[in-house]
């Protein structure tokens, strides 16, 4: 049916793909915190306050449309648990979540002020402009060299999460 | 409750902030075809083959969020309507979508093969380097020199939308 066009996960717009796939609020937050280095389920759960079936929803979706994959660790108890951790395609996802921040940065506010997020060339501190070239040094920033400062959180820059290495499939 | 710090739209991260505006599949439809140029109740509904009442939500959310504003208007018989146009808020959504099309072009498929969609510089016809920076002449190009190419609609790019006069407040 025709009217399915638009929003069909196989569509011919990208922006209809791409929003079927992180068109949701708490896919972003998840999204942004396994950026930040977020891997395992009790951390999402306490740091979004979110409920442990939606959550599981979501870390599922997100295993299935391979933005995150599933690893093997053991726990303190030497018990095996998996952690959640970026793949490529996740990993890719960062230029949408630094155009979500600017968005946010521009046209919402917070309830507390508050001093803004900036995306950081780690090599020398200094802003990205377009989140990419150093304002600095002029060098366009691979993905190593990039930092989040969030100021509201920490002082100091965090490092994003580097891709995990996947097995060929 | 801290549970609901994140996700609160006033939460002091901006991607936050951003999610709880636009981390919906339908509103970054919408806005998408805003950007193209749609203002009208019945082409939203006919192009995204959206039910009445979650188009109505949606665009009401999108007026309470200060992305689109509603514009009167008279029909062919005369009869006023209003119809929804960008605000300055909803054109700087164009980062985002642009990041959006970028990432699903890279990381999922269409159903049917199709030709990329690109981002051009309409004053030369070439693509813009991450969206902003024409690979042709090396200027930044400015939102009205900025086209959508969607070669499965039509061969043609499309200019993006001016956002909306809106009244002084």
């Amino acid at each position: 049916m025709s009217g399915q066009r638009s929003s069909h996960p196989g569509a011919a717009c990208p922006i209809a793909r791409a929003s079927s796939v992180v068109g949701d609020r708490w896919i972003l937050l998840i999204m942004r915190n396994a950026t930040l280095g977020m891997t395992r389920f009790d951390a999402f759960r306490s740091e979004l306050g979110i409920a442990d079936n939606i959550l599981s929803n979501r870390l599922g979706r997100l295993l299935d449309a391979g933005l995150l994959t599933r690893v093997p660790y053991r726990d303190e108890s030497g018990r095996g648990r998996h952690e959640y951790r970026l793949t490529a395609a996740g990993a890719d996802l960062l230029p949408v979540l630094n155009a979500l921040a600017a968005w946010g940065e521009a046209h919402t506010s917070p309830a507390e002020p508050a001093e803004p997020m900036r995306v950081l060339h780690s090599v020398c501190g200094h802003t990205l402009d377009a989140c990419r070239f150093c304002e600095n040094c002029g060098r366009e920033a691979v993905r190593g060299e990039i930092a989040w400062l969030r100021p509201w959180r920490s002082p100091e820059p965090v490092a994003l999460a580097d891709a995990a290495l996947e097995p060929a499939r």
